[in-house]
């Protein structure tokens, strides 16, 4: 797509933002239910050009439909509940020296924001997606850049949601779909003068050349990018020597889940050597040479995939442990467990970068204070996870601080893959895993990227948005006077 | 300061900062209430020394302590209060399908903060002022980069939080003053890699730079810069026509207020001509021909002010309105009002730039289509302020519509200057009048710069933080299964 075609697209954008802002959230609210409807309404259709274009099988497209759909409902109810806006007054005080005049709050659109999907979740982190539900949420005006990976796909749900746009009288331009896939068309999408904000799912090479794009304009914009991670997993001593066989297979299901195409995947495992270590190798083993490869997403990723575990072998260091069932096709993957020791992993760099596929590694270290420092060499990440038992956190107590430090999320006895959405959930973390750890892709809080707060002084009653009138007609949570109060 | 010297400052930070994100709220807010102590115990001689350094009056300082004791106060509170850690639990729910687990969430502090002081505000927006109060309560650590030109001031202040340190028993490190001023010192701390985030008042020029220097880090950070802001004022017709003189002495107390010394100086008024603003700018005319210059805050700034006015002067199209008296002393500024009209306005651009100081340019416009074209030119601002009847509000019903999308706050028939310190308070704006509006400097959400959300999944209740157990030990307001209680 021509460079002047993009400024058109976002022109259109800025102009449907000063309609589209005004809206009440109500109003948002049923639009984003109604997109949802108009999703489901497309039916199998959907399911089978999404499989067709990314190879995922119908019944975890099926669940992954369902997640979209919940989550475009998550924001209505967040919309009508209210609360997200953050509504804050303090009335005016002339006891007070000098007197204070009265001072209202609330949240606002920051104005067009460009989506980038994802290849790996053609629903739920793409076209009508987490970034683009939270952002249509707040107020804001969307142009998605569909994923070349499922073009077809990504055009039918947007299809979706211009049903839904006419249907509630929404403003025509407030969601547009741009189907050039190019690099240069992404480029232009953030460095377009209208652009005010950007969310992107994907590689951190793509991720990082958005946010460089975005800080060197002119007027810089915020991009969420939510990049690589490699997800460390602490197999602690007492629940290893506990629980080894469990843990290979609980572990074994993670790592091969829909051909560990998830940026939760669990990449890099961390325990110390024993003889239970030895065991739950041979269980691991045994589960993953069971394991049945099918076709990854598309010509690139599974490229990328066979560079980069090749490329974390022939550092010398890193050895296999196991490999899945031999593949049959160009677009099966060989699933590789790989291990090397903790000496070696902290001397070689490369083997802390993903490896975006069915792909983990071992890392077996002398003692717990190696395996310290294992982890702590592993840059930001969006998960952690810690597998313990009381003894083992009474052991090591300072496990916990550092898992919050590291990641977004810290997982306990349990495997990364699978992002609940609700309103607790965490799917940020500490560069590289994001571009801004202080917020999150997934949940209600996502809105939060797409808002910035205006504060009103002395603004006469009639001229307030509802939100922060004093007779509070939406009956919202606000903290009026220092006191939280509906 | 030698680039080692800060690679040491910040590890030291780093290094407290283990220690000091264990704190609890509670032991934060009491180290915040004894710097306030601390701060206060220096008496006169703090004030003698601010003045002497900075030409400002002992009045005026006498309010700034009291602001910049208020405000840390005010952030201790606010620990005790509890509600700004956005804690937020969602049981574990078997009935779901796939099964729900219990996900817990908390804001964490982002880790070593890097503070530049404002020259303006040698209490409130510097050593211990709301950069330092905000990252301080949060839990990050900070390191102060003193003003050149209040280096006594804050080395004061600095041994007054560092009495405070020894007596809370904090990390010794959790707070550190860097008295080297030179450019490369400030380049070196946003660089270095433990600083994790930075607050800047100042300057376009150097919160840019400062931006530019974090977002090339290879792990970038963020930078929350206040910058300029010309505070444009809308003079609406009917008020105009009304109250021409009550707007001239109001609006001539603000701009000369300081010596106009406030990033929130009302630098723009706009207007449609009319014989009522022929008589606002005849009394405004008056008021400031008696207005006797006072010495400004240091050698930089009179010349910035008397290089950036005379440049305004300089375009050709903005004449003088009036001066103030002559001053006498070479730190004097000349207090200046210009006048341009619309059309010229919107084909100069320099005129839209900040002169920092007593100094504010009337625009005159035709009509109120030319005026809003006149306020839409002017890029993104702390605050804009509108002088208007409800007749004015009637006539023009986009008004707040489009003061919301240009600034961070809207002040209504009054003035900017003063920003009031409170939960509902946005001192921030959109670009350039900060480098992320999303943000706010003032009030207690200037906590949220330095803070980053964690999910805890499924965490055994003896490791999780007090916020998120179930009993709630703190009885803080939190998120529980979708409804918010305590």
């Amino acid at each position: 797509m021509a460079s002047t075609d993009i400024a058109a697209v976002m022109r259109l954008s800025a102009q449907a933002f000063t309609l589209y802002r005004q809206t009440t959230p109500t109003s948002r609210a049923l639009f984003l239910d109604t997109i949802a409807q108009h999703i489901e309404a497309l039916g199998d259709a959907l399911l089978e050009q999404a499989s067709a274009e990314t190879n995922l099988p119908i019944a975890r497209l099926t669940g992954e439909r369902a997640r979209t759909t919940f989550q475009l409902r998550m924001f209505a109810a967040m919309l009508r509940e209210g609360s997200w806006i953050e509504a804050s007054i303090d009335h005016a005080n002339t006891a007070k020296n000098p007197p204070a005049p009265d001072i209202r709050k609330m949240l606002v659109p920051l104005g067009p924001v460009v989506v980038f999907g994802a290849s790996n979740f053609p629903f739920a982190y793409s076209t009508a997606g987490g970034d683009t539900a939270s952002a249509l949420a707040t107020g804001c005006t969307v142009v998605v850049k569909a994923h070349p990976a499922h073009l077809k796909t990504s055009s039918m749900v947007a299809a979706a949601i211009t049903k839904a746009i006419a249907q509630c009288q929404m403003p025509e331009h407030c969601f547009q779909h741009v189907t050039d896939g190019s690099f240069e068309t992404g480029k232009a999408l953030v460095q377009d003068e209208h652009t005010r904000a950007v969310g992107f799912t994907g590689s951190f090479s793509g991720g990082r050349a958005l946010y460089d794009y975005a800080a060197a304009r002119q007027h810089p914009i915020p991009v969420f990018a939510e990049m690589g991670s490699i997800n460390p997993v602490l197999l602690l001593p007492d629940k290893l020597s506990k629980e080894a066989g469990l843990l290979a297979t609980q572990y074994a299901a993670s790592i091969t889940l829909g051909m560990g195409q998830f940026c939760t995947n669990p990449g890099l495992l961390l325990a110390v050597k024993s003889e239970a270590l030895t065991a739950f190798k041979t269980a691991l083993a045994s589960a993953i040479a069971q394991v049945q490869p099918a076709p990854m997403l598309h010509k690139g990723i599974i490229a990328a995939y066979r560079q980069k575990s090749q490329a974390a072998l022939d550092t010398g260091c890193a050895s296999l442990l196991q490999s899945g069932i031999t593949p049959t096709s160009d677009m099966e993957p060989q699933l590789l467990i790989t291990t090397v020791s903790g000496a070696d992993f902290l001397q070689t760099p490369l083997l802390r970068e993903e490896v975006f596929g069915p792909y983990s590694l071992l890392v077996e270290c002398n003692d717990m204070a190696e395996l310290m420092q294992c982890w702590a060499a592993v840059s930001g990440q969006l998960t952690t996870s810690l597998m313990g038992t009381d003894q083992d956190f009474t052991n090591y107590p300072d496990l916990v601080q550092s898992a919050m430090t590291y990641a977004g999320r810290v997982v306990f006895n349990g495997v990364p893959t699978g992002v609940e959405v609700c309103n607790s959930m965490v799917h940020g973390g500490p560069y590289p895993a994001t571009t801004d750890s202080r917020f999150t892709a997934v949940g209600t809080a996502a809105v939060k990227r797409w808002l910035r707060p205006v504060a009103f002084q002395n603004c006469p009653s009639a001229l307030l948005p509802a939100a922060l009138r004093d007779e509070n007609p939406d009956g919202i949570w606000r903290l009026v006077n220092q006191q939280w109060q509906r």
